[in-house]
């Protein structure tokens, strides 16, 4: 009896999956765009001390050394920069997306635009909807955060980080694009790279911000729908030399 | 010599502001907009009970009978819809634009786009940055709020709304946005009627809502410069029909 309760269960969930999506699909339908669904997770790291000294090292420059492992001193290796889990593993660059991938189990998507479906945004804060995203010969980390930066006020915070240097990250752009009921919202930047640590780029603000009500507003039967695209940096390019 | 402090003082604000006009010209000079440079208003007003009236009325279809004048039935009257003053004029939703200009000092600009350029956005909340802007045989009037929703935080809002009826409104879709520092926001939306009361539409967060953070990204030296456009609802229609 058990075991049919659950089939049915699992029916059920996957007819509501099959649903989000084809309503995600009608509303990005005309660029013909792959629509990802991204489930929560509540977020379990909290280690603001080691992302200061991420941040740090990035600035000057020098890739920096995991903090948990203090015996070890090359410079090449990073720490994870997965932003759910206080992990102890520590890599070269290269190797970050598939530690991501096979420890994580952070789902990777490729196209040059795609469609990120965040489910039960109602979960309380905090909870992260992660994805990586494989476009234009690089891999980037899409995070959409549910945050209380203010207490009793829960925001959501969506930004874009390269898995690559600083540098390789400063010739592309990435947009992030809201559009329901007769309002759209586009946010385009330069994306941050993994070694500024995405907490630092929530607390500054410097991303796409959604009020609750805003969030509410976007969202569709609990889902929110955010068309990503990202496009080497021409566009910023020309507005330097106006 | 009070006379040459004083004449040196207002030239040092007028080479002060030509300088903020033009580099707000230079920012959005590829579309040769023209560019308003706005003043802000500390905002004298607040009277809940009267915009809850208001608002009422207009979703019933009916146009609003004021708060404050309690004798006076004619339902063609509406109060005035200045959002900075608490004032007891009414009349024909035809003139409220010759009160604003004239008894609110409201300034009003002509063009399909504008630049919005809001000084000193360092003051204290409350403060309002108002300005009338006719386009497309119509007048709008564009509103940036500095207020602080939670205490503590002041916020910004941005809204733009129809000096007519809510089914008018529904014609038109007004654009925002700003540029600046490698960073685009775009907002995108109906206009609201001036008879939903500004206030309703800004406590409901339907608007573009920037944290003082990413204000501080997109302002220069102590202004915000905010891209106004406005169109007919073709593209909603558009996307109703996908």
């Amino acid at each position: 009896m058990l075991f049919f309760t659950q089939c049915f269960g699992a029916v059920l969930d996957l007819i509501h999956l099959r649903f989000q999506h084809y309503k995600a699909k009608r509303v990005f339908s005309a660029a013909g765009q792959l629509v990802c669904v991204v489930n929560p997770t509540h977020s379990l790291k909290y280690a603001p001390t080691r992302c200061a000294a991420v941040q740090t090292s990035a600035e000057q420059g020098v890739l920096p050394p995991c903090h948990h492992h203090e015996a070890v001193h090359d410079p090449q290796l990073v720490p994870c920069t997965c932003p759910l889990f206080s992990c102890p593993w520590e890599g070269h660059l290269e190797v970050v997306v598939s530690h991501l991938r096979q420890t994580h189990r952070i789902n990777i998507l490729q196209g040059a635009e795609i469609v990120f479906l965040a489910t039960e945004m109602h979960l309380p804060a905090p909870t992260d909807w992660i994805i990586m995203h494989s476009c234009l010969g690089h891999q980037f980390l899409l995070v959409l955060r549910k945050q209380e930066k203010y207490e009793g006020h829960p925001q959501f915070f969506a930004t874009m980080m390269l898995i690559g240097t600083p540098t390789q990250a400063d010739n592309f752009t990435y947009r992030l694009e809201l559009n329901r009921n007769q309002r759209r919202l586009k946010w385009e930047a330069t994306p941050r790279s993994v070694l500024e640590c995405v907490d630092s780029v929530i607390s500054d603000g410097d991303c796409l911000v959604l009020n609750t009500s805003l969030a509410q507003l976007f969202s569709d039967n609990g889902s929110l729908a955010i068309g990503i695209a990202i496009t080497t940096s021409k566009v910023h390019n020309a507005e330097a030399e106006m």
